[in-house]
């Protein structure tokens, strides 16, 4: 612990006494490494406030004593993005006992929730009011709402009703001199200036620290229906979802996988069993929704506008879950992906999006590019074809010592796949955001322009680079320790 | 014009032609004032270039020379945000010629548009490609699409489909120090970083000049019905709005208005006349669309649904126009009401907003409050109801001197509209922005830890205060002249 520390420590203690401070290393450890266990990071104290004017006083204080802060909610982070820094110097800001979920407004559609609120907790409180949160994804039972603000977080769910950006009516947010910005009143029209709202969500805590969350909620889902279809190609799947499209508005998943993928679940997971009997290149997941119990059943949506699709070829087989046990295996399939991967070996992890329109022949040709300069990997891609947003892996050749791919040759995959998606107008980050992991990628692709405003951005919210440094963007200057 | 100006001139004559100078003051003088008349300025030459690469130079010059600039659309801003300062330290950078339409997509729902495009030739375009582009407002024949989105402009078709901001997938914009983002590739997901294209819409021009837009389209109405209807609240308008809400999704629009607003109109606007033969306290225009032929036509879901309301005394009496030439006789009533007002003398007239549900109360005793306090004005409101937005205007006393209204007592008729609309959790600023006529009350309202955001993001990004000083908000340095 830096000298600098111990007076931010003292100073925080007298202002919010000891139980604000964790300073056990037992206690510490488990939210010093992510999840995926990329990445490492060491601190002498985790700081837990439980109120958004604690906040503020930890912010205010670590700006005076000059201490970088990493905010952390649920640590589910893809990027490395809530680790501190490894030399120590850093505190880790926690937001997980900000866990209030502050009102459920049915009428208005809207609930305020504190950032330490635990995604599915959220989707509970809403369903018991008649209302729903719409967005979730695998970590729904530990991430946080701050923390899926904070990266503009997507899943399986976009579709419909888009990220987390889209579903965010206002922000609280301890900006780094320490003021609260309370943007918690929901207007629909408020044009008092820059948008901050906006600044804060996807700037994964370099410019603010958010504390509590205005978001929409949407009707209830009165039926929902899941369908499996196994078909020829990505090309087939993004025509079928333009056919269901020009059709119906029930469609809200439509995620796309390789057969490979789906063998690798059945191999690796406990008690899944194939959807369809034939083997098929490619499969969909489908789930289609209603919120009004008078409308057409999903199923029968599903089964009506599917059946087109088979009779033209457009689909092979598809199959529509005959009950909610059968929807929930066929939505464990697809939400076991990253951990049935993880089993076959060592991989580059690509969360990349391009066009809609150009991501079938994207998903074909990147792949083949892959396996072509790297002979012994394998490339493959699965995910949200809706959103022009797939993840794209690439495997290591069997056998491979671990640290010399991480260490040698996958920064050089990785930076011959941005390159292809960069070409095709893409994003190398579509939902899981920068961290630490891309940081060097973003700058290296982003672009003078891009590059230079958002360092003109952080360094004139965040002069002393206090809050989250080395994640987003890196400033020329260091955190400075008076 | 003083040397820097000169010095700039020079430059941008040498690196772009003579042509791109205008500088006969007859020339410059239509765009000296906004079309209100209330603020009134002083340039030396419009800069007009026709491509975002003259846009680049012209910023990248006047970066180095320390010249102020203006960027201009249409000029039709409701708070002076396009009018140079008075002083003559400013430019205007007209984006006039960037008038194309670059691509309409009506598969992808996109259209790429540059800056100076008017609006009504884009809703011109996307009707040619079987869609639309929903915004619209009474300016739509001179405003232009990169003020639309540097205004985050709303408009009488919020309801359905937002403001600007929701309607823009992507801006490309030179950033004050001459380099171009370009951020028209329309990704679904993309996490790189802050959202400038966010940050860019609705920031008047201070931190970036919009040179082109990706614009989300939709599809093309099949049929419209434009119902008029008597009601006796503000209270009774939203309940009949809720209703319609949870049995319909084709109400697009929905704007309300008082008693004396429609005698405004029918006194001063030749060739109107009221839509209903008795006399109501409340008015509302409802625009019922169906974007599919096939479906309920929209006259018959407004009689289908306001005929209940109408035997549950929630309406008084309504019409729904026979006719399309009948239908825009009724919106010809709502898009005279600004200019039908002014016809009834000086008035200070507030924008703002407050969440949907507090907005009855919040017009009856706001007018209420306001004539109490200031014996002999008189207050009402009228607008965009289901937006939480209406337009407040308070009369000056009859007789009295526009010199003495506008200069002393109007500011303070607003300090205190401004006050109310801030004890209620609203905005003083709901579409029209800050421009000039804001500054001072966003600054007196705004809380610390807005204004200082707003000031870090500023002087980040603009740190020579170069681009339309002076607007939204103020820094501490004045432009440098070097």
């Amino acid at each position: 612990m830096n000298p600098a520390q111990s007076r931010l420590l003292h100073a925080v203690r007298a202002a919010l006494g000891d139980k604000v401070v964790i300073d056990d290393p037992a206690a510490i450890e488990p939210w010093l490494h992510d999840w995926r266990g990329r990445y490492h990071g060491r601190t002498a104290a985790i700081l837990a406030p439980d109120s958004t004017a604690a906040v503020a006083t930890i912010v205010r204080l670590a700006a005076e004593h000059r201490v970088p802060l990493v905010p952390q909610g649920g640590n589910t982070s893809m990027v490395g993005g809530a680790t501190p820094p490894a030399d120590g110097s850093a505190l880790i800001l926690s937001l997980r006992r900000l866990n209030h979920i502050r009102q459920v407004d049915p009428a208005a559609n809207l609930a305020i929730v504190e950032a330490g609120v635990i995604l599915a907790d959220l989707h509970d409180a809403a369903l018991a009011a008649g209302r729903r949160f719409p967005l979730t994804l695998g970590a729904r039972g530990s991430a946080t709402l701050g923390g899926l603000a904070s990266t503009n977080a997507g899943g399986t769910q976009v579709l419909r009703f888009g990220t987390m950006r889209s579903l965010v009516a206002g922000v609280e947010a301890v900006l780094p001199d320490g003021q609260i910005h309370d943007g918690l009143t929901a207007l629909k029209k408020d044009n008092r200036g820059y948008d901050l709202d906006h600044l804060l969500v996807g700037a994964e805590g370099t410019l603010g620290v958010i504390t509590a969350l205005a978001v929409r909620l949407v009707p209830a889902i009165a039926a929902r229906a899941v369908a499996w279809v196994g078909l020829a190609s990505p090309h087939a799947a993004l025509a079928l979802l333009r056919q269901l499209e020009a059709a119906t508005q029930a469609v809200e998943s439509f995620e796309l996988l390789p057969a490979e993928s789906l063998a690798a679940v059945l191999r690796h997971i406990p008690a899944t069993r194939a959807p369809l009997a034939g083997l098929h290149p490619w499969h969909v997941l489908i789930e289609a929704v209603t919120t009004d119990p008078a409308a057409e059943p999903p199923a029968q949506v599903l089964e009506r506008l599917l059946a087109p699709a088979l009779a033209a070829d457009l689909a092979a087989d598809a199959v529509i879950a005959a009950s909610e046990a059968q929807a929930e295996a066929f939505w464990r399939i697809r939400d076991s992906l990253s951990e049935s991967e993880r089993a076959l070996g060592p991989a580059a992890q690509h969360d990349i999006s391009v066009p809609v329109a150009r991501m079938p022949d994207f998903m074909l040709d990147a792949a083949a590019a892959c396996d072509a300069r790297f002979p012994g990997t394998h490339a493959s891609g699965f995910g949200h074809l809706g959103d022009g947003n797939v993840h794209f892996h690439v495997r290591a050749p069997a056998g491979m010592d671990p640290a010399h791919w991480y260490g040698d040759l996958a920064p050089v995959v990785t930076a011959f796949v941005h390159d292809l998606v960069t070409a095709a107008g893409g994003s190398i980050s579509a939902e899981h955001g920068i961290g630490q992991m891309k940081l060097a990628e973003l700058q290296r692709l982003a672009g003078p322009a891009r590059m230079a405003a958002l360092r003109a951005i952080k360094s004139g919210l965040d002069p002393h680079n206090l809050l989250n440094p080395g994640k987003l963007v890196a400033l020329a200057r260091a955190p400075a320790t008076p």
